[in-house]
């Protein structure tokens, strides 16, 4: 049998565990996978578009484990009430290739980009970072705040966005989760004398969020937003200024804030920082940032630690994805098994 | 909610319809999306492999459907009590890119490949024809002798395994099933006088299952076991003396018979003859081959097919795997949904 972990089995889980040291565990998973990098079979996406959207595979395996996340981007889905961003995911043994477990991974990506943000923060972020500033409230943000208190112990925000519908929804939650939030009536007052600023808008295009003048010395730019290509937040005198992180290279060349630059400008793969090989920030007054499109590993590495959390969960459903034959030869005899069995003949009983 | 259509469910589908109507059905649907051939957006599958095996995802979309398999090989498993390959599938919307269905399809691969079989048959064997033989006798011979009952009217089947366990099965089952068999101790007294000839041998190397002086005149053969490179069944004489039809010919050049031929060899896709653009057997002395090694097409049909028969069938089981927050914006409100309520506090009451 496969493992099953719907949304509401994997929300269960996380309020079982608590927000932020779910957050906590799973930065811990990322970051090792992050440090064995180069274990691992890192291949593109395949990607599939029609007029109104895209569905994509993401692949990825180590020697142990297969998984795969499958995630659409439909613009046009939030008019229906749909989510523009769904995903589910599969993770399998290498040795059997049979699957193990079968996730939604919605809630999950929002909770693995949430932890891969503040899991490089803490490598770049100045030690004494106290305030993070927000640009974009949109359905990652909340997670965002949490794992920046989770690992960095951030508790102060300053945060805006266009919708003021957006800004409402965020301050309802993050107040109620004791956080002090501000929120201003513009990103430019908002980033005043922050720590850290977080850039996570939806806008599908060259957009400028942040622009150069409003980025001073010793700040941390943890870039999300900027995540497909066509779709940039950050005015490109930042990344002349900053020293840039990226996940996989050759993939935020094309989908990062990356894409504004020619092909030889210098980054740093952050599984270099996170195994020792680089250092992180070097000096108090450096301009660091994070151009975070999301990669394979980190979803490989969130369905490896749901597995670790629910491999010996009773109450964890199971759903016979796979067929399990007497004899392997046997399938039709499998069939056979679940053939209906004859109705009880009505004999007519002489009274 | 995404439909989950299990092995147990699948199994109690097919039963309810009847196998052999189960199959003609879907061999409808196959020949439908083979005539449409042009409409498909057709990819190489991407393969993950390991020292034990492969697993392998098989995307395909037309405008409005996405589908995909995802199945391993692992010659080891059986040794294990598993199957060597296993397979599950999804069937989603290209407009909004949700998952309308994830279904097992061990089963239902076996079933598609059946139907695909004896479709391509209906076009290419004699009309006359009676009697098949049949050279393997492993988990997907039982179905193929269904399939060419069901759609070609065969009941007579003259068979060889090398394995005497696997050949008692085969004849226990379809013996069971009302079909004339007769088992043989060799493949050449076996294709004696048969009018088609499915060979089904998992022997993964390259082996002569059938050689030249086996085929007689007006001969069919149906061969699905030369199926990856590195595995064939025919020896080469054959394919020089046969019109050969294949799936996708740049796939079966690769994993197929075809693999024994130069790269100008020449072969017809089965499309243009189900479609009618090319004739299928043009005289009744002619040895017509159809070198079969399963398309992610036949998988795209076997998941819309059973996407409609279950689209209104109030038994089948949903599953949460995708998240429906009330406000798309707030996915963190999503997850508060299942927050634990507090325990209720207990009151000391006074006597």
């Amino acid at each position: 049998m496969t493992r099953f972990i719907g949304v509401e089995s994997l929300a269960t889980i996380v309020h079982a565990i608590g927000i932020e040291p779910f957050l906590i565990g799973l930065a811990g998973y990322i970051e090792q996978d992050f440090r064995r990098w180069a274990e691992f079979h890192k291949v593109p996406r395949h990607a599939s578009h029609s007029d109104l959207g895209v569905v994509e595979l993401m692949p990825i395996s180590d020697a142990d484990r297969f998984a795969f996340k499958y995630v659409n981007g439909h613009p046009g889905n939030a008019r229906a009430g749909l989510l523009t961003v769904a995903a589910f995911g599969v993770l399998a043994d290498m040795d059997t290739g049979y699957p193990r477990l079968v996730a939604e991974m919605t809630l999950l990506t929002a909770l693995r980009t949430a932890a891969t943000s503040a899991l490089v923060a803490s490598r770049l972020a100045r030690p004494d970072s106290r305030v993070m500033a927000m640009i974009g409230l949109g359905a990652q943000s909340d997670f965002q705040a949490l794992a920046f208190r989770a690992l960095l112990g951030i508790d102060r925000l300053q945060v805006y966005d266009i919708d003021p519908a957006s800004t409402a929804k965020f301050v309802r939650n993050m107040t109620a989760q004791g956080f002090a939030v501000e929120a201003f009536d513009s990103a430019q007052e908002a980033v005043m004398s922050a720590d850290i600023i977080t850039t996570a808008t939806a806008d599908k295009r060259n957009a400028t969020i942040l622009s150069g003048n409003m980025v001073g010395a010793g700040i941390h730019i943890n870039a999300i937003g900027g995540d497909c290509p066509g779709k940039t937040e950050l005015q490109r005198e930042i990344l002349l200024r900053a020293s840039v992180f990226v996940e996989l290279e050759e993939q935020t060349r094309i989908e990062g804030e990356l894409q504004q630059m020619p092909a030889d400008f210098p980054v740093t793969e952050v599984w270099r920082v996170l195994a020792g090989l680089e250092p992180g920030r070097t000096s108090a007054a450096q301009v660091t940032l994070f151009d975070s499109v999301g990669f394979a590993l980190e979803d490989f590495s969130a369905l490896r630690y749901l597995d670790a959390l629910t491999a010996d969960d009773a109450n964890i459903a199971e759903i016979d994805l796979i067929a399990q034959p007497d004899d392997p030869v046997d399938l039709f005899g499998l069939l056979q098994r679940y053939r209906p069995t004859a109705q009880p003949s009505l004999v007519a009983v002489s009274a």
